[in-house]
């Protein structure tokens, strides 16, 4: 089963948007065994539309389209779609009705063009919209499908999930493919570089590389490593093998010896796997615990904050958080002594600070320099991190962090994260 | 004069890196006046990769390959170009002496392997490297061309400008073709959906559409829309000129028309251009009134203060942000009257505590519910924005925003920001 992906928009042809939503989908396409030979892009143009569908179709089984079923003029999908099975478009019924009525839940009256969001093929299939206006559509073709998804990621990535992936399992399940499977686990981390990673963990890489090429079927795992700013770096380790339950069989030995090597070379730098992010890690340590939290951010502006309310259930520990971006909030609100604020002696005033105004359990404070120039005599992305909890003395830390502005920010963010999970593990463990 | 992009490489299949290459040069075709109809990316297989250019040449002018040029057994663009050109590939003694010459500077032997790269398909022409080691190649294919650039994205960057770009320039004159330039402009909005834009817009898109028909150079302006979640919704305007000053004078024109059009059917929707975000709208109507800003959030969770404080000189006017999640906070620290904390009162109270605690000129308030269930009786996506300032009554509104936990947070981040913005300017203006 080969799948090629076709990307609808002019805005990618002139380079005005990046195109992830192939990228994703080709990740996802792999990690269900399944092949993509071809991408291609092509813009807001019916003719030219119709022709990446008929490339597309004679050379790939199946064809996933993003992009172009929104309700302008310039959305013109649906009716290349039509062409290319020969069919008429027709207006569904049912499409209409929850078009109108997400309309008039929020209040809104429905401007007519939204119902060209309700034109479907003829023969085709609706995939329903849970996030958008736009449903998707499963559209066969001789034996082949056109399966169409909006642009925007989360609706695409939805429907993917939703219906696409089944769907392609089905037919491969019908002309007797064994897929065999691709998996894929992402080890988090914090504390290390990626070149320190590369090299903890070179020994282990090359085994991989000689046992892949022992077996005859050509490849077992492989490692790789993703730098992802406020989401620490990521070590991805991925797996072919003949089905599900062998390959996380795979996946959870691969990760263990991962584990024992980073823990034996740097310590506590893991801090979770696949989707969770270091706000999960520490919601994780401070349940444990029965701990609420408050903070107290000055370089960070707000963004920790914003971080741990993504966490579902954060009401039942995260207090809130005083952004002092200025230097008086920090003296008048926190309590900070007068004096320069880029300090340890800042940082942990801070935290006792957000402790006391927010009445929480701990207090953790981020205070550092952002640039583009130095303040207090320290240099461009210091950063200082104090912690305050009942029955420890409070104590801050100092860490230097490279790139811009908004990069410091991010960095700061999960270092002061991290630093807290580490210490709540520390002393509950 | 239409130039297709074909990306070579498995790993950009497999979705383990995103394709910044081929937007690079749509972007920068662009900008060239050179059309760009389809893109497409292929993996390291070579009758896939002849079949790619085959199907490029058949419906584009020119082609511009990325990738496949290194040193390593699956680099086979070289092998494809010359299967397509119906040439053998010679040694070129000139580029062999270049690799061996940095490979010896570098003090390193040069593996045999390298010379791969000093391969070229009869009747090429060689782009020189200088800043890797495989060069690049200028391929005639009848009357059509395949340019061939490495993978590396300043290898390919530097190459595209010294050499791609001036023989597509020339090619162009020589086809009698002006050449002309692509220009775009970007107006941001908040306070209309995407169709709501789309049709107060739909009658000066038609008479464009009219105007290009008219046009026997075939287009002169396109408009596009884009949700852009926290970004607002953007409206796209892309001119094709004769040069930059005429771009230029042509986006002014039909900015103007936009605004005047939108202003008319929605009022103060637009709030800035291009790279101009929410934040700096706010900063801007601040500083005209000389008036510092505190914030108080709780749905938002300190996301409005991190947009802020990404402004340059934000320590002027933004004093901070206390982030009261919990309700206590919103009690005690904010004096919010006890009861609900998701209504008007409780915004009022929140954006007055906000000046109090922070000594801020204005204050501004976000309160909601973001999920996933409902809250005092508030339906899930209820937005109350509260504003705080002198010499005004301190108001409230209400807002309903759609989607899941993180969107209904970024589009109440900009609904409140938004609300401040039109605020001042209304009472500056």
């Amino acid at each position: 089963m080969r799948v090629e992906i076709v990307a609808v928009g002019t805005e990618l042809l002139l380079g005005q948007i990046a195109d992830t939503n192939s990228q994703w989908l080709g990740e996802h396409l792999a990690a269900l065994g399944v092949g993509s030979h071809f991408h291609q892009a092509v813009g807001d143009n019916h003719e030219r539309i119709v022709l990446a569908f008929r490339t597309a179709l004679a050379r790939s089984d199946a064809v996933i389209v993003c992009g172009g079923l929104g309700p302008t003029h310039d959305d013109i999908t649906r009716d290349a779609i039509a062409e290319v099975m020969n069919v008429p478009l027709r207006r569904h019924e049912e499409v209409v009705e929850k078009i109108r009525a997400m309309f008039s839940s929020r209040g809104r009256t429905m401007p007519e063009s939204n119902l060209r969001q309700a034109d479907v093929p003829e023969g085709a299939t609706i995939i329903p919209q849970t996030k958008g206006t736009a449903p998707g559509l499963i559209c066969p073709v001789g034996h082949k499908v056109v399966y169409a998804v909006p642009g925007v990621p989360y609706e695409m990535s939805d429907m993917f999930q939703r219906a696409i992936a089944p769907d392609l399992q089905a037919r491969m399940a019908e002309r007797g493919e064994s897929s065999g499977t691709i998996a894929s686990r992402v080890i988090r981390t914090w504390g290390m570089s990626e070149s320190g990673l590369a090299e903890a963990l070179a020994a282990y890489i090359t085994d991989l590389d000689e046992e892949a090429d022992a077996d005859a079927s050509g490849g077992t795992a492989t490692i790789a490593f993703l730098a992802s700013g406020i989401e620490g770096i990521k070590v991805r380790v991925t797996v072919r093998a003949a089905d599900g339950d062998l390959a996380a069989a795979a996946l959870d030995r691969h990760e263990a010896a991962v584990r024992a090597i980073l823990t034996e070379v740097a310590g506590d730098v893991v801090f979770g796997i696949d989707d969770e992010a270091i706000e999960d890690a520490v919601a994780r340590a401070l349940a444990t615990d029965g701990l609420t939290l408050g903070l107290a951010e000055s370089l960070t502006g707000g963004l920790a904050a914003s971080r741990l309310v993504n966490v579902p259930g954060a009401s039942g520990w995260f207090r809130g958080s005083v952004v002092s971006y200025a230097s008086e909030v920090k003296y008048e609100v926190l309590g900070v002594p007068e004096g320069p604020v880029v300090s340890e002696e800042a940082a942990r005033a801070m935290a006792e600070g957000a402790r006391r105004v927010l009445d929480s359990d701990v207090g953790l404070s981020v205070t550092g320099v952002a640039g583009p120039t130095e303040q207090d005599g320290r240099p461009v992305g210091s950063v200082f991190v104090g912690l305050a909890r009942p029955g420890h003395e409070t104590v801050a830390v100092a860490f230097t962090v490279p790139g811009d502005r908004d990069r410091i920010r991010q960095y700061a963010t999960i270092a002061a994260l991290d630093f807290l999970r580490r210490s709540l593990d520390a002393s509950s463990g």
